[in-house]
């Protein structure tokens, strides 16, 4: 198979649309699925696995969703071209690990669905910004599409049967990914991470956990699936993230007041060094890119799109560098690969 | 008394002539001198020391050295005059302490005169790079000038009699001011310091002291004065300069052959940050000032003079930035004053 389309690409879901302020990255929603008549993923004969993955490409193949979508079974692809797929995070880590899965996505990796994962379908709609709706909407678009020609295990109480009980109901895990720097700089994010907790939301970094994650993203979404309705679950975490919105929004501008010079400061620093470090760990990267994601929040760096923020990230994980490479790199190579390569970009951008 | 005019200003020690790699900042001579049939200093008459005053700036302005050169009596300058001096190597900060002394330099501050210091008079040369041979024809022109008018304590066996007796004999104190970046890094700089003190030479930080001195700038200089007659002084501080040289050309081969890659990004991080910074403190200034100068010395920066690091040492120092505000400085305001002041001067600077 040959992912080289997709290195130099970036994901509509990173393109930044309707991120007017920079905050909130991306909005994902998920179904879990599973066909009836056929054991879950954990305890699945090879021969049942292949009629499932048969069964849902048929399904895929006849809808208007993902009729036109390339599949990519795990089972030839090398381990660093799995990995790639999940640092577009269109496969879980999980998936990569099974050569009896697969996924397919459309041409903007919008949507998707992967196949023999924890269930045997696992259908996911990612946008840009505050779309979560959008998302929802297409994801659901593409379950009708498959629940006409699939027959899914559902149960009349529960709803929707599932390999893991914390899925069964909806099946349906919303997700938006939302840049919290000036909380976490004021030492506010543990509060905050309480405070979502107790909502029974469940908050991580998109790398890193806690208050602690790369680049200051949260990954923010419903625990609960059952006893809810849909539309209520996708309302729900779109309410939360407008607070968190203004949380942030609060926080950044206590912030300015104590501290413009130190805020400015850490801005510019962090986009001299991307246009001119020679090594750049993952880890700095994702600092840096922070540091100016807040200083487009802010307006004092004009002229920097977020998905260029968004590309950079997603084109210096370890396999995209890899990828571009060519051959495998040690540690410091990448580093070195990283900065390069973040270097080039930046001398294409306007100047802010 | 106006001293505006030297904020502006390089002295042209810090012109970087003759510091074709970049390694040796300046070569500084002093004498000490004392007028006969006066106490030294520390024990003289407020009257004594008029007299001595009047008799040195009577003798100097008969000099062709000095002859145009204006006196700056410390009295009627405040503090931060007083320090603005020091920061430029005019004045002693003991000398900046004392109502009864002063200095009589030329414009270019190559040449001066403290009165009234340790000793009544304390002749001075600064002569940029290895110059050191010139600066002391200079200062031994000055003083063969000054001693064909004014009786000077002098002891036959003794030589020149001096209120410390570590600096008589010759009076002569030479040292370089040279940057040994690759050495510190490399952690051989005790060991150099511990071979300098057996060979009776003294080393200290331009600020800051032993191997943390702040911008890896060491001042070499002679520790003996008596017993050795000038030109074996001079020879010898100029031979351990040689040996230093070669030393830290050996470590900064061992560095790019061992971490090319790391010396690349320290040397552009710094460039870019001296560009960009908000806020910057003293001794963060002087570490990318460093690292700018090791670039260049490597051939890894074209296009940036010594003098421009000099000037960016020098006129960010916390007078000079009091200076050019025209108004006191919180310490938080000066790190945001320095940072401008060398954005401005980086904007204005050749892209390397």
């Amino acid at each position: 198979m040959n992912l080289d389309p997709l290195i130099g690409a970036t994901p509509s879901w990173m393109g930044g649309g309707d991120d007017a302020d920079g905050m909130v990255v991306s909005s994902r929603v998920r179904l879990a699925r599973n066909l009836a008549g056929y054991p879950f993923p954990g305890r699945i004969e090879a021969e049942q696995q292949r009629q499932v993955i048969e069964q849902v490409l048929s399904a895929a193949r006849g809808s208007a969703s993902l009729g036109a979508a390339t599949y990519y079974p795990m089972g030839p692809l090398g381990h660093s071209e799995r990995r790639l797929l999940v640092e577009r995070h269109l496969i879980s880590p999980a998936l990569a690990e099974d050569d009896g899965g697969g996924v397919l996505f459309n041409g903007d990796e919008s949507l998707s669905v992967m196949i023999n994962e924890e269930d045997h379908l696992r259908l996911q709609a990612i946008h840009p910004g505050t779309r979560g709706r959008e998302a929802w909407a297409a994801v659901s678009s593409f379950d009708d599409e498959l629940l006409g020609v699939l027959s899914c295990a559902h149960d009349p109480d529960l709803g929707f049967l599932t390999a893991c009980p914390t899925n069964t109901g909806t099946g349906l895990r919303i997700s938006v990914l939302i840049h919290l720097p000036a909380l976490v700089l004021t030492e506010e994010m543990e509060r905050v991470l309480q405070g979502l907790g107790q909502l029974s939301f469940a908050v991580r970094g998109v790398y890193g956990e806690g208050s602690n994650a790369a680049g200051n993203l949260f990954q923010v979404s419903n625990q609960a699936t059952l006893g809810a309705d849909e539309g209520g679950i996708v309302d729900s975490l779109i309410a939360v993230t407008s607070r968190l919105i203004e949380c942030e929004r609060d926080a950044q501008e206590a912030l300015m007041e104590e501290a413009r010079a130190q805020v400015e400061d850490k801005v510019w620093r962090a986009w001299a060094l991307l246009g001119s470090a020679r090594v750049l760990s993952s880890q700095e990267l994702m600092s840096l890119l922070s540091a100016v994601r807040l200083g487009r929040t802010l307006g004092l760096v004009g002229g920097v799109s977020s998905s260029f923020l968004n590309h950079l990230m997603i084109a210096t994980q370890p396999s995209h560098l890899r990828a571009e490479a060519g051959t495998d790199l040690e540690a410091e190579e990448r580093d070195m690969r990283r900065a390069d390569l973040v270097r080039r970009r930046m001398a294409g951008a306007e100047k802010p």
